[in-house]
This record gives C-alpha cells, structure tokens and sequence, in this order.
C-alpha cells in the first residue's frame, strides 16, 4: 500500500503493510483525500500543536517519534469487512466517515501511525457502524468535502445568523469557501468576503459571495458597511453604551485566516453588538484591545470540529444537492505530488482545496 | 451647590451653580453617589477613554478642556420640577434613574460638565419620565446600588446561565461583589470568587460566594475545578476535538479585574466549552493564545452597561429585596474626601463600593 509518510517535517511516499481491520472496522480505497490546513499547521508547527492540544484537551494528538499519515477528509471504496462486523454496505460501494475509528481502537484518523493510516494513502480503515453509504450519481469529489463543509456548517451554527445579518468572511481559503458556500445555502445575504489573493476571491464569487474584497486595496469593513447600508429592512437593534443608537447593523465576522492582528482588525471595524466567530487556527500569540471589546459588547466564539449530527446533516445536504461546494477544488494532485503541494500552499496560496488521487500514478516523462 | 470638580486630573470641592432643570427635567438633591471604578478611569486615562470611546462608538464622552463632575450611581429626593413636567411624584419623594437625560438635552450623566452634574454634588438634574420612585422603607444606601447592581444583572443575563453551570468570578471589586449578589439571588451554586485582598474576600463570601480563594496563595481553577467536582448531577456534554470526551464541566467564569492577562489567564485554565464574561474593563492591550481557545471552543462576551429593562428590573429586585448586595458598601465619605479615595483605591483596594454622602461636612478638627 503506498501512502505519503511525514517525519521529520519530510513528505515522502512509501510502502506501508496493508492495515488490518480490526473488529468492527472496515478495510477501505481511499478515491480522493482533501489535503487540509490542520495538515499543513500538523507538518509545519506538529510539536506546537501537540503541546497545544495536551494543554486545552489534555490530548495528545500525534507521536511525532514514527511516521504518520495524514488526512481526514475522504471518500473511499468499501473492499473488505474485519470480524464483528454486520457487512451493512456492500463491498464496491461508495462511503465517507467521520474521522475517526470509535471501537475497541479511539483513534482520531489522519494523526497516527501506519497502523492508523489516514488518507492520504491508497487504503485505510473506518468503523463500519459510522459508515455514510454514497447513492450512485453523487460525485465522488463533492463527497469528499464532507469534513471541511462539516467544520463550516458547525461555524455557521455557532453564528446564531438571523435573516438580518449581513455576514463579513475574513480569508477565502478552503474554511472560507467552505463557510460562503453553507451561508449561500441557508439564504443569508449579502455575503461580504475578503481575502489578499485575486485568484481565491474569484472562487468567493463562484461559490456565492456577493461582494468580494482585495484587503490589499480596500478595506474590508468599508466595502461591509457599504453592503449592510443597502441590505434589506431590518429589525435590529444594538444597545449602544453612553447613550444613543448605532446607525450601523452589527455585524456577523467570520475569521478564516489563522493571522495574528486579524481578531483585533474586526474588533476595530466592527459595529456594537456583532459576533466574531474564530474559525482559523492561529497558533501564535495574539494581541487585542478587550476596552473595544467591552465598549462595543462584541461577542467571541472560537469554534473547532464539528458534532456527529453536524457530520451527518452535512453529508446528506451534499448528496440531496443542497449544498454543492465543488467550486472550491483546484486540482487534483498523485501522492508523490503531495509534497510540492504542501510547499506551493505555504507560500503562495492561489489554490483553495486540492485532492489527492491515490490511484494516480505521476508520469515519470 | 457643592461639588467635587474634576479638571486636569485633579479633583477639587467648588460651589457651583445651582443647575437649572430644562423641559422635562427635575431638580433633585442626591442622597447617596456611589464612586464607580469607570470614575478612576475617567480620572486616570480620561483622555484615553475619550479615544476608545469616540473609536468604538463615535461618541465622545467628556469634554476634558472643561471641569466635570463625575456620578452616575445615586439615590435622591425630589426638590423641584421643570417646565413640561407631569410632577407624578410628590416633591420630598426619593427617587432613582437612569443615568442619562434623555428629553431635548440627550446627555449621559457622571461625564459631563457644571450644567448637567453628576452625583458627586449636593443637587443634580434627572429627566422626569426615567424616574424610578424609592417606597418608603427601602434604605437609601441600598437604592444607591441600582446602577452597579444593574451592570451585573446584565452580565449575568449575557452569560445564558444554566442550572448545571459552576460560576467563577475573578475579581472582586465592585462588580465582581455585585456579580456575586447577583448570582446568589439566581440561585446558581456553587459560587467560586477570586481575588488578590482577603478584605475582598470576606465581602465576596458576606455577598454569597461558596467559595473563596486567594489567587495570591491559590490557583482559582483548582479550586474552580474542586467545586465543579462535587456540584451536583451535571446534564451537561461539552465536545471535544480529537476524540475524547471532556472530564470537566465547562465554566462560567466572570472576568472582573480588568487586569490585563487574566483572559488569557482563564482561558489557560478554563475546560472545553466553557463561557467567559469579560465585564472588568482593560485599557490595555492585551494578549491571548487562539488556538487555545480555538482547541477548547471558547465563547467570550464582552458586556457593558445595560438595557432601561434592566435597569428597572434591578431596581424592583432591590426593593422588593430579593436583591441585597449593601453588605459590598465598606464606608461613606463627604464631597471632601473623594479625592482622597480615588487614590487609596488605586493604591490599596481594601474597599469595595464607597458611598458619597454630599450633605455631610469632614470635621475640621
């Protein structure tokens, strides 16, 4: 079985033993892995988020002394059932899962070991009774989006968005576009989204945002307050301390981007009374004014994950058509691609989500 | 009409005139002010608070080039109405408000100048139809703490308490005493309270709090953690990334130091899920870790002031008295000794809420 192997921050392709399903679990072909930013933050910064992780979980994420296979966004092939197993889904079929193997094996997947692997490898093990089977005619692409819509539908709840509220998107990569797509399919309007890249804000577009922003050139909350002006009749209302009333609709701000200052940028450009919900994962010391903050009632929430429910609604949305979010893939890359990859994304950031084929082979002409 | 007049940060006794009530508007001698924490700041970092103020919600708040006197917690009597007045309540009666007019003058009261005093002076001006009437009966001194007790009220109600929720208050000046009163009267259990003074301390388990701890000696979340240990049967889930289910029942904690550092503080030690109300108020910068908060789905309300409802609801809860929180007011003072302490309370805040009683004089000998 060949796989992508990380240690030592190295990306390279191996071959790895056929992992054994153990009971309850599934052997299966990985059809398309999404490469994600906790996988890029997991190569570039792994000690950082173990160390993390063990302080706000008490968990430790990885053992970063052997090699791991990343991925935890897929769809796959069922091809064989370990014991204990009620063979549910017949073998050749369609399937994505949670991330995870939940029997006698509590392992998150896309953080272990070989024995674990995640999917960025031709095959993997899954926990048959979490098992999401794919109807015939739903593309296999779309149905590996589930996770990361997952992550946005989860973000999008926290949110709490009423018909009023005129959303704001900070960062167009894989968990903005992801979050512009769910917001487009729950009707809220207009989106405002912002992001330094002219490539990434054309894929705003395609998926849904009315109004795109160049940070580089404009002010994202100008462009927010433009649209929040001419939005529908509204029935909001901001207590506004030290009397008076806010002539301004508070805002909903998602922040995609994981960059320190960005949190402190919408708290400034925020009217009173809007909610920040944190989507990105920003690994560095932040700074912030709480005095803003406080002046302006500003609410916070920091969201992560997703529940299984989530998981679930997210999974079925995509395959009613409900929720199509297929605009957000770039390319589709092999394993030994995989690397290069991870490089390109790190520096200039004019893909959104890239999948790897497993199954494809890089010409060697 | 003396008054204690704040100009270039110093704080003097001056007859000034007596104020004239416009359209709406009554005179009224102030029984009790109480000297509020914003009053320090407004003194201290007056300049800076304009700043904050006119950034966050374009207002300015204080004309500094002018005197003004400070106040914006008091109980009074009715001496005499404007013209446009209904006179709904006898003069001699005592009375509360809102401090604000709100009629052809839409002014904030406590910042502003010699026509529109605040508390910290023997008379004053309210708007007649914000005045809240004081039955007989009910002591003055309690009614003197309608506009911190309504701050934490707000607070309180911002925080959605739940009956399984464990609170954690750190910080126990004026607000975090009120916040505990409050509490108390809402009957959520038990109450762990946090602070640097073992004065505080005894006020705070005077107040209601369960549990008391001196974050000198102490960490407040093993004691937080002790608490939510033995509480009583917890209906609560909280999610938690990486697999895993959290030990811990999330907090509330209430931050009410304004110390900047303690968010970071609590979200370091607060568990997956947990809710922070940062009602203390930092004119500092301040730092923080996301991915904590990220990892831990952290929610973070920031709250000022409060709504009119508020205000009259914990006026009624005071005088009905199932609201009590006079045990917080450790001595009053005359117009003569404020100035004296602003700067023990700055330096050694062994008081919690000082009363003015502006008809009294400081013996000369």
């Amino acid at each position: 079985v060949r796989a992508v192997l990380m240690q030592d921050k190295r990306l390279t392709v191996e071959s790895v033993p056929e992992p054994v399903p153990g009971s309850g679990e599934v052997l299966v072909e990985v059809l398309y892995s999404g490469i994600c930013g906790s996988d890029l933050h997991f190569r570039a910064h792994g000690a950082e988020f173990n160390q993390a992780a063990r302080e706000a979980v008490g968990v430790e994420v990885m053992d970063l002394s052997r090699p791991i296979i990343l991925g935890h966004e897929f769809v796959a092939r069922v091809l064989a059932y370990g014991p204990g197993t009620t063979r549910r889904i017949a073998v050749g079929k369609r399937v994505t899962s949670l991330p995870a193997l939940r029997g006698d094996r509590q392992r998150g997947i896309g953080s272990a070991g070989i024995d674990v692997p995640g999917s960025y490898a031709e095959r993997m093990l899954l926990t048959e009774s979490l098992l999401l089977e794919v109807p015939e005619g739903v593309p296999s692409e779309s149905v590996s989006l589930t996770e990361p819509l997952a992550v946005a539908l989860h973000a999008a709840n926290s949110a709490n968005l009423e018909t009023c509220d005129v959303p704001l998107i900070m960062g167009c990569g894989p968990i903005g576009l992801a979050l512009i797509a769910v917001l487009k399919m729950k009707g809220v309007a207009p989106i405002v989204a912002a992001d330094l890249s002219p490539a990434r804000l054309n894929l705003a577009r395609d998926l849904g945002a009315d109004i795109v922003v160049n940070a580089r050139q404009h002010s994202p909350f100008e462009a927010w307050r433009e649209a929040a002006r001419s939005a529908d009749p509204s029935t909001w209302a901001a207590p506004t301390p030290f009397g008076g009333q806010s002539d301004l609709r508070p805002t909903v701000a998602f922040e995609c981007t994981g960059s320190p200052g960005v949190i402190n940028q919408i708290i400034h450009g925020a009217p009173v009374g809007s909610r920040i919900v944190v989507a990105g994962l920003c690994m560095a010391t932040d700074h912030f004014e709480p005095s803003q903050a406080v002046l302006k009632s500003i609410e916070m929430r920091f969201v992560a994950m997703y529940s299984d429910a989530e998981f679930e609604e997210t999974f079925n949305l995509i395959v009613s058509g409900a929720l199509n979010a297929r605009g957000m893939i770039t390319r589709t890359v092999t394993l030994e691609e995989v690397s290069g990859v991870f490089e390109q994304l790190a520096s200039s950031p004019n893909d959104a989500k890239v999948l790897i084929d497993p199954s494809a082979r890089t010409d060697a002409g």
